[in-house]
């Protein structure tokens, strides 16, 4: 039965129910009861890119211990303003997807094949949901740590047999007009460094859009025009090098994206949706990276934040909060100082990524030694700097890895920090663990309690109230 | 307010919601608001000792790639007959908890020491909860996997400094006159195994108990007594082993001992409380043995279906199914052959504590590769095959870990396995991830969507109506 239809048609014994809903339940339930009159008009997905179980429960347990609070995800829950789910993130051609795949569920709704965008085993298209929602009148956009021509965006957007295709991604936004995409990826737009020498802002320039480079145009955004957004060669930083180090504290945040991107999509009268997503959380897993991975999903609950002000204020706003697949499936391990050693988290100053960076072949043991004791407050015993240097040297294999493009010895650290922080990875790769998911809004009544990532795709539109026929 | 009192205050009212929410919001609302004007006469609480969320996922996984059906416990979710939350598992002592703290949270509602069962950190002592429900009249039990006298079982029964005290928990619960208690442990109970040569079953004779050894006893069990059974020396075999080992299946399941507690209680006119504990879920994964974690969730989930059929007829009880903690965080890992290799599982025979117990240091390098081909359906290296014998000869260091008694190379194994079903592990310690928990039945509707495991100790007396002065 249509919902409205429903209610319309009962409005007296509807008021009797909110009521006493008010007296059975609580406030909660009463709220929950108050979106069942409601669509969804805007949708905000927002994603933490492989997102373990447990680096939800380590960025939580590092906030309470460190800063003394809760995260604004496990508010919803303390509050009781969102509904939970337990989601099942497999691909078509594996119980462990990778981002496309998983984008593609949720964006396409049909499971497609890792690497794949929206294009099914034999070819077959399937019309992104941005696109559908686009052509029902709606604005649609994406926010994203990584380059915003990356798996997670795409796959809400477009169709593309190989998630490699970056270069053709950046073109093909532009084409169907998506009112704000902002994320990195200079590399994908500029003439300079684009093989074909193409420059593709142009393109973008030539439709109408503005072109923001850094956090003060951002600020300086004009929201009556379409907005393009790239604030990087490639991914944006992480966030705790991002507050660290001077040259990059000129890139935005996740949350001030996410902002302005409400800010542009907002006032439009036939609503609009928003993708928000923490790409680096990702990276941080397949880099078995802690400070990287604490700190990222951080900047993603300040997201939440903004996501929640305003969805909460607005009241026809569906925010979804989860992520595309488990990776590393990092945690605490039992010890006689595990919280102590858990808490020393706090005393690294940048990821290990800058940390090995900056490390150089010319460096001698104690010269390691100095520069892990200076960002991460513990000792390295001469055979473990030894180790490290090797892998400078050409004395060590190097490492690989998906995002690992300079092979620096992230295991190997890794490795080493296990012993002072307590913190443990399965691999460096996705899981295909079960996930976390959290909705609030009109259309959260929808979810059941345990779902397929492909699920998403269709309560969405349910939500909006639109029909799937395109 | 009184629930209850409200609710017979306001019949009419209610008869009206009732058939209204039906329409509104389907069958399992409408059943969920049905508890709300019952208490809670009976409760089990089922625990998955060490369950992480990857256990849980790869147990689904398994039973759908193998056996084509979803897990009753997640059929309980897609059924929407459960509420869900996430749990913090902390102890007093630290981030990660032991299962002794853990279920001293559930039991005492107190956060205290690793290590101790209901006695805090200045000593002071926290009433179990199995003994507060017998103080109101209602039987209480507890079965389990491990060893009866084991720190899950005894957290809701007992106060104890320390959880090692085994042999004297094994004399405490006599005095207490708990109803019905199963599980390993004939080393603490029998005169012939105790350092003190006590006859512990001869005082549980003396209060009238029948004294159960196997599970033929257990068939004819007479359900007018209290019953002590306990099944083996130590902790029960792990449920794969005890199916394709022929001396260890007269040993009964989880859900054939909880079948048999039940029976026992479900006719007191007060009600009846009870434990169903897989407890060698947590020694798999401190083991990292696969097989042993998969098959004893599986055995679990056949328990969840005994409990669920019975409180679905009854009505009235109150079914909590969770974990005390995480362990080792196992999940799959991607991979171009995840599914495949992740499925090859099904071809162990065994678990690797039996594959590791069955090789010993007159092996050759041939017999060991044959051996591990038997049974896990995979070839060795030569040189894994000689890097196992190596332990076995004395020329690797032995491995350690918490129920390692016999000093196998679990982890060893474990790595050489990783490469060929794809599962990985942090650790073989707990970790401190949160906890999937799902409530059916009246008091369900109590629950928050996060909580912290002393939550559930003043839930369970909420939902009987039992106020908590002692």
């Amino acid at each position: 039965m249509n919902r409205r239809k429903f209610l319309r048609g009962s409005a007296l014994l509807t008021g009797a129910l909110t009521l006493n809903h008010f007296d059975l339940f609580g406030r909660d339930q009463e709220e929950k009861l108050s979106f069942r009159s409601k669509k969804a008009k805007n949708i905000i997905f927002m994603i933490s890119d492989g997102m373990s179980n447990g680096t939800l429960s380590m960025a939580n347990l590092y906030s309470k211990n460190i800063f003394g609070r809760e995260m604004n995800w496990m508010n919803l829950y303390l509050e009781k303003k969102a509904t939970r789910a337990l989601m099942d993130t497999a691909s078509a051609s594996s119980i462990v997807t990778d981002s496309a795949a998983a984008s593609s569920s949720f964006g396409g709704g049909f499971r497609v094949n890792n690497g794949a965008l929206n294009v099914g085993p034999n070819g077959e298209q399937h019309l992104p949901i941005w696109q559908k929602f686009k052509k029902k009148g709606k604005k649609a956009g994406c926010v994203t740590t990584v380059t915003i021509t990356h798996a997670t965006p795409a796959g809400f957007c477009i169709n593309s047999a190989k998630r490699s295709a970056e270069p053709d991604i950046a073109e093909m936004y532009a084409e169907f007009g998506f009112d704000v995409m902002m994320g990195g990826g200079d590399e994908f737009f500029n003439p300079e460094k684009r093989k074909d020498k193409k420059d593709v802002y142009a393109s973008y320039k030539a439709k109408g859009y503005q072109i923001l480079k850094d956090g003060s145009g951002l600020k300086n955004m004009d929201t009556s025009k379409p907005v393009l957004g790239v604030f990087n060669s490639g991914a944006l930083p992480y966030s705790i090098d991002r507050k660290n180090t001077s040259e990059q504290n000129n890139t935005p945040t996740l949350a001030e994206m996410a902002k302005a991107a409400i800010d542009q999509m907002k006032d439009h009268k036939e609503g609009f949706v928003l993708q928000v997503e923490a790409g680096k959380v990702d990276w941080a897993a397949h880099a078995n990276d802690i400070s990287a991975l604490i700190h990222d999903q951080l900047a993603f609950d300040e997201a939440i934040k903004t996501v929640m002000d305003f969805a909460i204020k607005d009241g026809n706003t569906l925010v979804i909060i989860t992520t595309d697949h488990g990776n590393a499936n990092p945690g605490t391990i039992y010890g006689a100082d595990a919280t102590k050693n858990f808490n020393s988290i706090a005393d690294y100053q940048f990821t290990n990524e800058y940390l090995l960076n900056n490390i150089h072949d010319d460096f001698n043991i104690q010269q390691v030694k100095d520069w892990i004791f200076v960002n991460n407050h513990f000792s390295l015993s001469d055979d473990e700097a030894n180790h490290l240097l090797n892998f400078y040297k050409g004395l060590e294999k190097d490492e690989e890895g998906l995002y690992n493009y300079k092979k620096l010895p992230y295991k190997a650290f890794s490795d080493i920090q296990k012993k002072h922080n307590n913190v443990g990875w399965i691999s460096m790769d996705h899981s295909g663990d079960y996930v976390e998911l959290a909705m609030y809004g009109p259309g959260s009544e929808l979810l059941k309690p345990f779902v397929k990532n492909t699920d998403l795709h269709y309560l969405m539109l349910k939500a909006a109230e639109v029909e799937n026929k395109f």
